[in-house]
């Protein structure tokens, strides 16, 4: 049995002086193999991740490990206990409206004054230090003055310190009604295929806030620049987005699943010693993110979902009943409405009443398969 | 056809001036039947219950009717219209937490001095008088001081002006996770076996504030005072809580049925002629409110329902699961929740996280069949 | 300076796991004098009895006590930490709506029991042991199934326990936008005198659910008991709940003055040796409940509130002007709202902007002195 | 008396099917004047613009204008009906987070077409055509697909179709608890001189989404692409975010000052004849945008604030007493926060209890005068 530690650390206070805290896990392998480092539960109602987290821990226990692994349930103590009625309202900080996931700082900064330094040196090298320059600009972040951080930013920086540590980070997150897909670097879509995922979603290489992004941009830009002076070396981290699906539900067989999936890309990255774990032979379908079409209500009202998730729609194919009965004598009060092009559906809306414009689906578009 | 017509009923206004309005539908009969009234969606998220009133509309249009019928989609145009995050938090006023189906009013005091007045009035007068006396008292207390009404009372009593109209109340609820139920008062016990609803609530004829205690409460009292000078009369009104189902849903094939349950009842009450509407050979479990029992989470934690929601429960079964990973390593992390006795599970949670001490579930204990 | 000790209890658990604590001070006396409990902010805005608290410790260390005084700052864990938007939402739970103050339990069925057992008990040992049972009844739904209490109830019931064991309760309060103003039972009106605080509202001794009725209820159905024996003993217990002044603002200076008005009060209970603290001399105005009344905003808009609390306003006079910009012109944009009748504004609304039957002010009419 | 006129236009639905209206005021000059937009209420607690609108209107329907004004109170009808508790929760979406003044699009690409186009053109015909082509595009995004625009890109449209018809926009904010201030884009420095608001805050021509942004960005960066053509314009169009205050908060005669203030600024750009309106002779103070310093709670607790808004700090002076009853014989409680350079107060948090973390001031630093 491996020695699985726990940690915990500190991230705020709450207005009565009560500590806000987070649970860390640590389990040790031989050092052959990747640092990993897997968070759940950022957003406050996406709870599936930290049964995903019991399912690991149980089986981690009992391999023969070549990595060192981080596991963070719990990842935002605030998210996680904010209620208003009877769900959480837990994806943005209550008092700002700021996303709990678009908090993380982008240290592609860092790069190009690092790459000048170091032009040549190698590949294990260049993962420590500039792993190390990662972890240490963000503790200076932690360290500086009390008075130049936000509620949440104090949060994601412990969570990004924690994570810079690792080669390889997934954040465990669901969508609101959904059905399971990836947010995958475009870089590392090869490795999409070791998930039991049947949908991906191709990201460049942006920032936009997210941890994914806060953990691969600047190795992506540390590859770039490197390729810029003529040397090619890979992008020396991975970074995904794990989408498990529905919110405010927790279902431990299907996180048992999960965790298998997630076992699987593990392996494949030589995490373990003589481990089964293995991909499921399943279709992968593939959209990139400037194909992922958000649909908006295009009238407001009571909404029957009908297209299923991961369903594939054809163009004209109605998606949605919407129900108005204001002015039922008046008015069409029963509303089929079609999407226009070929499409997966992938998330909708968590509420059956809509006002004009709020986000009723998400689909892929323009898929292709793995 | 039958002609439908439409009245929108004012029933405050907003901060910016903007009125808010409710859309009353109405049906005419030939007279010879009941005045039924039926409404839904006074909690917002309970949504189910507008499709209900449109598969009603739907039917009614095209039968013979006896009764006079009117509909009330959207009752409740604040707690509709209020989403905090994705759901609808339109179970309470978001200013006071007042719940809106605790704002009715209470007209059993009318009850003495009618029957003092008029001990010997015919059922027919009585009917027609008492339910005047109902609708002026309510009327008189819209037409007051416009300083002596809270926001929910005044919606809350235009409804029950137009509920006192009929003989016949249908308040069309859901749960939040929830198996058909329906609320019934003692004395309409017999009435239950012509609704499709395998669950039946007995309540008492106390009023705490709900739309079927006002409507019903009066005729209760009115009944009894009759009884205690020794004359006996039935009691001239029936008012029921339908609980629909699970809230934040909306499913048109579900609401047919659930129309059809009701025209069955109301077929049964001499609403229509020549109506082939009858209620299902189901099975229907009757419980007490006393035995009505409320489980709350005795720890808290991320929940697995393992209780199927109409499912009869048997004392030692598991009916939860709680995950807690905030001590993994020092505590039990999955801990299997048991119920001590025999139950039906009627409903549970919305959300999959749990303080200790949240309503978990709801059980019918003490079950008998109808 | 005596020796203050701190107790942290746990009320409860929120959904990640982390133990909900109250801080519970206690400083003890010779043990000549009465046991006094205050507890401050168990509405999550009314943040200033924590100030006073603060400053009732610092100058109770230094002085010659003879009372046990416990003091309870951040009464409630949950409310006090909930933010909706910049302010905090802690008047209700926000899962179900509940007032947090409207949770304790009335333990007045105990009373004819204890009658009929201990009809000739003296005063001290009624004193003693109905407190006892009051401990014991409460301490004992504590230890009851954990399934039984929702989360505000548990929070409730601790507080409450610590409350039965003080002959003198004060909760501190304060209003939305307030005056000054004091919760007092009508049999304590003389105590009344001994605050510094101009407004006293004498209810009667009803329970309704808050802390100060839980607290004297029971001992005033006691004395009624006795009385119903023809014995005469005082009410033994004596419980405010004292209105600071308005929420969402802390105050040192002004918590000063509050805990000097405290104080005096204590002083006069004989909570001291030698000690100065008398009350001001002060016109103290009193009020009935019955006659504090409570004005709803007669139409929606933009509320400019004009009469200044405390204000002795005459009937006829304008209380607030109502701005209505949604229809500049076809309708008076500015209006004046009057009060027919003469009132002492003691609080008024926290926002600018109301709905058709927001509280808009409340009013202490038929006012007279003390 | 110069007519005014009313239109209410939609700009969504809500879940009932009422239509979201906001209404919009004109007042048409003889046409050789500016044309002027002023919007109030973007955010729902901030409803003092509502009040200098309505006294912006009792003033110009007196005076001769030259100029066309538009003025549109209650420009948020979401926001502006959004109560959570007492207060107001109308800064951001409720079911996304986003705030209500980030959502407006910024058309600067549509400047290098025109100016490779329109190299020549008078200005006069600049004005005209790029305004024209301005609304055009605005309102193509309103006529597109419904399923393309979420619920406050809609209403920020309709907004900002209304301001692209004027050359002076004003956008009437408030702070939380906050002194006067403007935000005035440094090319129209000069014209702060004219507002009788003592603290001005210099912000660069980038794109933020709010309002005043979207309105002056595309017209600065067509001077640019003129000067990068080596010929030089002004900027055709002036706008300003113009902060009035505290939110939740009315005040008439307040209103009449900062009407005043804005008739000041008119005067000055010509929309009257022969008016009187003249600017105060106060001292205005600058800061530049990236010396506007955000001071977070270094610490959680219950906050006096301390530093009176528009107080001219010294470094080392305390700004915020915060309480900390949690650890009263343990920790300090009670904690001087000092800043730690001279700086001016312009807001501070609207509630007495803060996270660490939570915004606590905003500070003008590095002076200036104007």
């Amino acid at each position: 049995m491996n020695t699985i530690t726990q940690q915990h650390i500190q991230v705020g206070e709450i207005a009565n002086g009560l500590p806000l805290t987070i649970p860390v896990y640590r389990i040790k392998g031989d050092g052959s193999g990747p640092k990993v480092y897997i968070q759940a539960n950022m957003h406050g109602a996406e709870v599936q991740g930290n049964a995903v987290i019991y399912q690991l821990l149980e089986q981690l226990k009992q391999l023969s490990l070549k990595a060192d692994i981080t596991l963070v349930p719990y990842a935002n103590p605030i998210g996680c206990n904010q209620k208003s009625g009877e769900f959480t309202l837990g994806r943005f900080d209550p008092i700002t409206g700021t996303n709990w996931n678009r908090m993380y700082i982008n240290h592609s900064g860092l790069v190009t004054e690092f790459v000048e330094q170091n032009p040549t040196l190698s590949i294990t090298e260049i993962t420590q230090q500039f792993r190390q320059r990662l972890v240490e600009h963000t503790q200076a972040l932690l360290d500086g003055p009390l008075d130049r951080l936000t509620t949440g930013k104090r949060i994601a920086l412990n969570l990004q310190r924690l994570a810079h540590e690792a080669d390889i980070v997934l954040d465990l997150h669901t969508g609101p009604i959904s059905a399971k897909h990836l947010y995958c670097p475009e870089y590392a879509k090869d490795s999409a295929r070791y998930f039991d995922i049947p949908h991906v979603l191709l990201i460049p290489s942006d920032f936009g806030g997210a941890m994914d992004e806060a953990s691969f941009c600047p190795w992506w830009n540390l590859q770039q620049a490197y390729q810029a002076i003529d040397r090619e070396i890979p992008v020396l981290t991975e970074a995904f987005t794990v989408e498990l699906g529905s919110q405010e539900k927790i279902d431990l067989a299907e996180a048992l699943d999960d965790a298998n999936s997630i076992l699987s890309y593990l392996n494949h990255k030589q995490a373990f010693q003589d481990a089964h774990f293995m991909p499921q032979n399943i279709t992968r379908y593939v959209c990139r993110l400037e194909n992922y079409r958000t649909f908006y209500a295009p009238m407001s009202g009571m909404v029957e979902y009908t297209a299923k998730l991961g369903e594939h729609i054809k163009a004209g194919q109605t998606i949605a009943k919407i129900l108005r009965m204001e002015r039922y004598l008046s008015e069409t009060s029963l509303n089929e409405i079609k999407l226009d092009e070929d499409a997966i559906a992938i998330l909708h809306f968590a509420s059956a009443s809509v006002n004009q414009g709020t986000e009723l689906y998400n689909f892929f578009t323009q898929v292709e398969t793995l």
